[in-house]
């Protein structure tokens, strides 16, 4: 049916057209149902909301994702159709009911999640099958692939670019800036791109704010790591895989880490940015992976992967059956890092992240790299390093200002021990849950810190402190906290 | 943070707010992410859509989905807040992951559902969790419970009520409108309700709706079974399981018809409408199911959930390598209807419709009910019966004007063969499509007609017939007639 276009202003997550309840009534459209729009010989999909007073009778309300890939001016007509089950839904199926899908079928599949094409719901049952059937070795590659063409691609024009990767759950440990600074103080280029809290209490992005811009067009992030030779930005607008992150967003709602899209969206990733040496860092025993033996068995896969794009990259195992670093949340995450980085914080935090750098100097053919990380982190260079860095995402030389202004939340309640007592788990996933509930992330001076980690305290210790901006939430968190012991004493 | 509310007169399809760009980011909320919102100590979830000229900042616009969960003032304010993984959220994870949920968080998952707020990509994970994992047979019936429990019921005091059902896949295949008039002819009580078509040419409320009204109020329901002991209604609007209603929306979006839901749904709506007689028929070998073992093994799972609820209920299987009928489409087979009715029409139709009342009525305790349901058929008793009710469902005595007025479509295309062949297969699912390519389920005079099924067919003898109110969608169904052959000729 030919309906004439209106440009509303209006984002709704995905394409979506409205239709006053006459139009749709006569195209037998209901409301969620999937029409197929054409125009100027191009089509797209889009899903159907019903609404009586925004447009007239004949008229198709048009939201802003749907002009991004088909661009309607105000006014034309476009053919509006019913849409039966499309090439995305009848790949989806396939892969649902257990077949394996060639590579032409996730490319086609990725493609038109990058477009938008695919409502949530799909997108679900993509995620619930890669869940249960996995994927072989030949459509995760197919996968990654796939993830590399539909985005963007960065050229830093070096012969060695590293990078490392953390694949998670463990509340605090935040090396990452530890890492990029130590490597690029030792003359790496280490071009770093990192994700917000997703269901922790910070990511490096959130973590990086504290102190600097972190969201940059790709030219501007080039010109960055040329002079510094690193960066600690956000991947949110760079666009390296689209579709990884509105997969993501659907595995977000249950809090889902499904296994091939973890490994594709990690490698594709780093593979858009040019990367050759990465390292990446498997956590287990108390984080996403319980085991050693799970850990490994991911691991292959990750090597897997980067041999068959020439990749050289090395898996570390770590053990994360509590937090690293006293504070979790942003600023106190920073507090961390600038401690260990002027020679004092918490051990934990710095050991972790000398070991991380030595593995990757490693991987770039540096000598002695263990010592060479621990003598970069103690000498201060590798300080030095971080505050050229945080200047020039900041195009600014007001380093020290900004560390004076980091404060912490208005509210806290420390809790201190009444008797000896044996601190026996520290549940990274309720620590981090802790912090949500006291505004963290968003709040960037929520969050807590730890005194003590696994092991004896003694009667009259801080065992942790609470912070956050409102007396509301704080007294949700102390609840929280007595409730749900995410410390189990003994 | 608290919100005036301003009540938009909108169909979302789900319970949805808008949020200005700025009030969105002053939350940290962003689009499709959930919310809570609280009124009046009532609490419901949402999702979030985004929209600049709609509403003021610090206004929150609302869908009617939402108003009917929540009534909500214009004017007045709300509170709302980022909401994380929910309830319904954890449960869909714990099956997700393999494992079994008890009677109480099936409860909480299908009330969720039913107040939709549960997001389709929730749904989907659902679903997609139920094809892997099936249930349990503790789970069905807890899942049966709760459909009944958060639906309508219908009261017709009688003490035996029969009902049929077929799980479909087989075109043609209108046996209802036959079963349910003889059988009432009988003196059985039989409100039969109806689902219109999902993915065929055409479903029983689809095919009556070209004769009568279908779609009633409970009461008005109620006055005409108590009537006439019978009708032939849609299911949609009686909101016997509204769960249901939503889950199969998100099934279809992949075409998918997962067994416990299917289970659940068809017991779930026999129980609210008080049926304690049920037949069931599963056709095998070309429908839905392939083998007779594979029918068996579902029809078993029907009869231990109907024991549960203390339900007589026979299941028949029946072949359904082939359609049944001649006419495939709403008005073509209606044609097929009143000619068995009047003692001609397709043999297979016919005779499956009495072995089907033979069955029904032997389950109702009467004797000879195969002999019985032929004299019925045959004597004209069941065309009166038929007349009955349709008479009464249209409050009016003209079923021979309505009868008169039935046409088919204006575009037609007939298939001859050109020497002897032999028919080696008609493929359910591809006439189906055939069938939805020229027009059918919308175009009530669309569909196809079958001279032969399989077996020979002599140089000169018409194959089929085509149907369509459009020249185009003709030409689009010639073309998909010859390319994907749903008939096979050797």
């Amino acid at each position: 049916m030919k309906l004439k276009a209106k440009n509303l202003r209006w984002l709704a997550g995905r394409p979506v057209i409205i239709l006053t309840p006459e139009t749709a009534k006569e195209m037998n459209i209901h409301v969620n149902e999937r029409v197929g729009i054409v125009h100027n010989k191009k089509k797209i999909y889009a899903v159907v909301d019903i609404f009586s007073n925004l447009i007239k009778d004949n008229e198709v309300g048009i939201s802003e994702e749907l002009l991004t890939f088909l661009p309607i001016k105000n006014g034309s007509y476009v053919d509006v159709f019913p849409a039966d089950l499309f090439s995305g839904g009848r790949i989806i199926k396939k892969k649902l009911m257990g077949e394996r899908l060639s590579e032409e079928e996730i490319h086609t599949l990725i493609s038109e999640i990058s477009h938008n094409n695919l409502t949530e719901a799909e997108i679900a049952f993509f995620v619930s099958a890669e869940q249960f059937h996995g994927m072989d070795k030949k459509e995760l590659i197919a996968l990654t692939k796939s993830m590399i063409k539909t985005g963007n691609k960065i050229n830093f024009n070096k012969k060695i670019i590293a990078d490392k990767h953390c694949i998670g759950g463990i509340a605090g440990n935040r090396t990452t800036p530890l890492v990029v600074s130590i490597c690029a103080a030792a003359g790496l280029t280490i071009p770093k791109t990192s994700s917000r809290a997703i269901t922790s209490a910070a990511g490096t992005a959130d973590t990086m704010e504290t102190l600097t811009r972190v969201d940059f067009p790709q030219d501007k992030l080039v010109k960055i790591v040329n002079k510094v030779g690193a960066c600690l930005v956000w991947n949110g607008s760079l666009n390296l895989s689209p579709s990884d992150d509105k997969i993501i967003h659907v595995e977000r709602l249950l809090n889902l880490d499904v296994e091939p899209q973890l490994i594709a969206s990690i490698m594709s990733k780093k593979i858009a940015a040019g990367s050759n040496r990465v390292l990446i860092d498997i956590p287990y025993g108390g984080g996403k992976i319980n085991s050693l033996e799970k850990a490994k068995e991911l691991g292959r896969k990750f090597e897997f992967v980067a041999k068959k794009f020439k990749i050289r990259l090395k898996v570390v195992y770590t053990l994360g059956n509590q937090p690293i670093g006293d504070g979790i949340g942003p600023v106190l995450e920073m507090f961390d890092i600038i401690n260990v980085l002027r020679g004092d914080g918490p051990e934990d935090l710095k050991e972790k992240s000398i070991s991380l750098s030595a593995s990757l100097l490693a991987l770039c053919d540096y000598k002695t790299p263990k010592k060479l990380a621990r003598e970069l982190l103690e000498s201060g260079k590798a300080y030095e390093k971080f505050k050229e860095i945080v200047n020039a995402q900041n195009e600014a030389n007001d380093f020290e200002k900004r560390i004076e202004k980091l404060k912490l939340a208005k509210f806290s309640k420390t809790f201190i021990v009444n008797k000896d007592k044996i601190i026996r788990k520290i549940d990274n996933k309720k620590i981090n849950l802790l912090c949500r509930v006291l505004g963290a992330p968003q709040t960037k001076t929520a969050g807590v810190f730890l005194y003590k980690k696994i092991g004896r305290i003694t009667k009259g210790e801080k065992l942790i402190t609470l912070y956050s901006e409102s007396e509301y939430k704080l007294r949700d968190a102390i609840k929280y906290f007595q409730e749900f012991e995410p410390i189990v004493l003994k």
